[in-house]
């Protein structure tokens, strides 16, 4: 293509309502605009991206037994009260009426269509695994879109189902979509981790999620650095290491402690560690209050707390409520003489000589001794983990690092199956629900993602496997007809050789150009210039180098493909 | 791909919802379900004709210089304020809020989001002309879906848009549009005629409409058994030839025809053919009423009549009104005395000794002379043309047909641009409105049309170009080891070869694959069968043909390769 032809309004500045990276570079570099809040228009630019990661992902799809189809996007209430989630999915779920006043929905997700769809056509074990996918556009009125395409309200997902006879059945499906979804991000070419997941609201209990890697990410992750383990902080499992000492120290007692309230408030008063003070935090969960004990210098989980209780909902009680329930102010709670059930974090049962809250105001306690001075209905791993903490795998110890969560595989069982009442009958003759799994992938969100892992100061730093031009050809002068006649015709040898190339033929100086395709991204520059090619040579330059290099014009055209074709593993 | 994992629920009954065959044969190929009225779910056969319906029509947009990109569903209501189309497109929108209230719809069609976004990049002369497109889906809130994917609620469209810096600049992108539609429809593979059309409220002037001939279409064509003449009926023009006679007869004189109401009534009581009726019609346009003539053999074509007056509404008169306006009932009405403005169609200049409604109960006039007799304020082409008609173009005849409307292109202007007020800048630095086009194509559409085109009592007969598969292997016996042996070499051949194969390796009698392969209409059937291989034979059965041939083993992938060439122009 050529750039005279090609919409790409790129910009100098970065636009004053984006905060990430990625949605300044798509931006800058003229790859989207804003139609509405979380709702953005591709130009062609980032649509060439899009089909690129689209059909990678199709290929692993297919490759792993999957088949395309398409569900509609505009659903039908009745599917969602079956599975009863018209209720549950609150005001994240665009939902409007028909011209005969019926209930639909713009699908957020596809579980209610393809398990309907599924129970209408499939009724014996025979036809199954089943593995159907589609790639389409999916909705969800966030409350606060923001950050581009990395949390819009219309996007882009690969969305794949299994449904498969039993459990075992489904952990080869599973298996299936955990090494497709390796292979996708490894031919696109991104640093990335698989996670162990919290399954969150879709249910099931194993999930997995497919981490680019990247400082801006929303997400933190802890890595083991000896074996391969690794996590998402929120459901990572932290290790508790005690000493096997016999815990004892002297009887408690009262000191008085003005204005004291925090932890940090706590261990200066008194001078100690923050990891001697048993943090109380009152939580209410589904209407039932519970005290949680947790170590100072500790963060709570609340995932983990939720998990454990299997609570819909949890939330921590504010300052009124704190004081009903215990009769003293949130800084002054402690587990001595509460009347209400008390969880404790592992680490808990580890402490000696620990300072709490008295229960009276302005006042706190010394040498406490967890299970002498006051029991824990249930010891759980309810901290977050952090960097240093040991492995729960092996002897090592655990790494953070951020990331992008990019693609999300899900053991759902018979979660919708059962509430859809969809069947098949088995070997045997008997009614068996589906057992099902759900496996996403943003499309729009890795080509975000990709630009938070690779960019610089002058632009986005495309992988050759989803750029939208693999290279582009910048003849430094377009009024010298030596010039433009050598890149036009290399324009032409690389085209035909099946280069997707670029020819920057706009009159406009070679800065102008250099910095486009810098901004734009594209992995190989061809410069075409007066010097270079009076010594028969032009210069190439990747994207991700500092320097160019001159290449014999007689040689260009082969170290472009042998490029092309090291990049794209 | 192999039938065993592939989904394709065929049924041997129709379905007792479906009225037209693409949607009985859909339904029975196991191609698509209904999710709800209107709405559809694309199976893994039909998401692979729609996926090379869509390649063909992208590879052909790219060609004429068209740049895809990915616009929004969801759009906000205040573009649609701007070009006036919020409060102008009713009930066949879809309309909803979002959590914050604010009004958005899902695109019927997006001229008002491409108008914005060119408006907001595109600023010079320099940069146009700009050619747009997507393929996406689309929703109307049809009142009636009906006729399977012929009148859907949520469909697949590729729309493309044009901007242009005046109308020569349009005229050539119309071109170009004309010429890539006729190319992808001359690919697919389908008998069409492209046809003038009225361009209805889309706005603009000049509109041509891409037809596939099938009997069951809902639209009437027109075209010349001569020229390339072609029209839709509503906008074909009629060519007044008549003699050039003298018009002449004796004074009109009351005859009594008691119970006489409709043409035949009065052509049966005064024993005269209808062409010599003149039928008077009330009609309200825009709340003026109107007197329209037509002659009493020919059909009022009200789109004529609606484009002549310019109105934006326009309507027959029921009885009431009639009454008021004329003082009798409709079966009454002549133009004689009438007090209100008369428009008549142009045969109607050519009557003498014609008959009319007398304005009074019960009775008509004889010897009517138009012009002497009654004043018309205008003589317009209204009428219906018919088959026999004389070509507008030529000397030859016109001939009528059914069609299926697929494509449409318009010539906006600055409709749009106008409304919206979105300019450039011109080489004289003087602000102007893009002068644009809009060109659709019903993707879903196309694969319901060529069904329509290409069917027999078995099922669907693919053109090779967007069949799901080219060619379909059947051993008759899954469980005879040579024939399963033979099949599966030949499929991984005919793979390795880059042809589109499936093989049918299930444990059904052979009659039923037969069945199945002929309803999914795959163009190639290679049968296994056990005497044709003990002659080193296969036999080779080409769906539109009612015979197989038989081929020998060593010939027949090239066979099959030559054959789908041949079929893919």
């Amino acid at each position: 293509m050529r750039t005279t032809q090609l919409l790409f309004p790129t910009l100098r500045e970065d636009p004053s309502d984006a905060e990430v990276i990625s949605h300044k570079l798509l931006m800058r570099a003229g790859m989207i605009r804003k139609t509405a809040g979380g709702i953005y228009t591709y130009l062609p630019l980032a649509f060439r991206v899009l089909k690129k990661i689209s059909q990678i992902v199709r290929e692993e799809m297919d490759k792993a037994g999957g088949q395309e189809v398409g569900l509609p996007i505009v659903q039908p209430r009745e599917l969602w009260d079956q599975s009863g989630r018209w209720q549950l999915y609150g005001d994240e779920m665009f939902r409007l009426k028909d011209r005969h006043q019926r209930d639909f929905c713009l699908g957020p997700t596809h579980e209610e269509v393809i398990t309907a769809l599924v129970d209408g056509e499939v009724h014996s074990y025979r036809d199954l695994p089943l593995l159907l996918y589609q790639i389409q556009d999916k909705f969800r009125d966030e409350i606060r879109p923001r950050f581009g395409l990395m949390r819009g309200r219309e996007f882009i997902m690969k969305d794949l189902y299994s449904f498969d006879v039993d459990e075992d059945g489904l952990d080869i499906s599973y298996r299936k979509m955990y090494f497709a979804y390796q292979a996708i991000f490894e031919r696109i070419g991104l640093d990335f981790r698989v996670v162990e997941a919290d399954s969150g609201a879709i249910g099931g209990n194993v999930s997995h999620e497919f981490m680019v890697l990247a400082g801006s990410g929303e997400s933190v992750i802890v890595y083991c650095d000896q074996c391969n383990y690794a996590a998402n902080v929120e459901k990572a499992e932290a290790v508790c290491k005690m000493p096997e000492d016999a815990l004892q120290c002297g009887a408690y007692e009262l000191v008085a402690s003005p204005g004291v309230r925090t932890v940090d408030d706590v261990s200066g008063f008194l001078g100690i560690k923050p990891e001697r003070v048993i943090k109380t935090l009152i939580y209410v969960a589904d209407g039932q209050p519970y005290a949680v004990l947790i170590r100072g210098d500790r963060e709570l989980n609340e995932i983990k707390l939720k998990n454990h209780l299997g609570a819909t909902e949890i939330f921590m009680a504010p300052e009124e409520m704190v004081q009903e329930i215990t009769g003293v102010s949130i800084g002054s709670v402690g587990p001595i003489g509460l009347k209400i059930k008390i969880l404790a974090d592992l680490e808990i049962r580890h402490m000696a000589d620990a300072v709490c809250g008295a229960n009276r105001p302005e006042y706190h306690l010394l040498h406490v001794l967890p299970e002498r001075d006051f029991k824990v209905a249930e010891y759980l791993d309810l901290r977050n983990v952090v960097a240093g903490d040991p492995c729960p795998h092996c002897a090592g110890e655990l790494k953070a690092t951020r990331g992008i969560e990019v693609g999300h595989i899900f053991k759902l069982g018979t979660k919708y199956s059962q509430a859809m009442n969809a069947w098949f009958l088995d070997e045997d003759g008997n009614k068996r629900h589906y057992v099902m799994g759900c496996y996403g992938i943003g499309i729009s969100r890795v080509m975000a993602a990709a630009i938070e892992q690779r960019y610089d100061k002058n632009g986005i730093i495309w992988p050759m496997s989803i750029a939208p031009f693999q290279a582009i050809i910048v003849p430094v002068n377009v009024k010298d007809v030596q010039q433009v006649t050598y890149a036009e015709q290399l324009y032409r040898d690389l085209i035909a050789r099946g280069v997707e190339a670029l020819l920057d033929d706009r009159e406009e100086r070679a800065g102008v150009k250099f910095k486009d395709a810098d901004l734009i991204g594209i992995p190989l520059r061809i410069t075409v210039g007066p010097k270079s090619l009076q010594q028969g040579k032009v210069e190439l330059k990747r994207r991700w180098e500092a320097e160019g290099e001159l290449i014999a014009q007689s040689d260009i055209i082969e170290v472009i493909m042998s490029e092309i074709k090291k990049e794209l593993r």
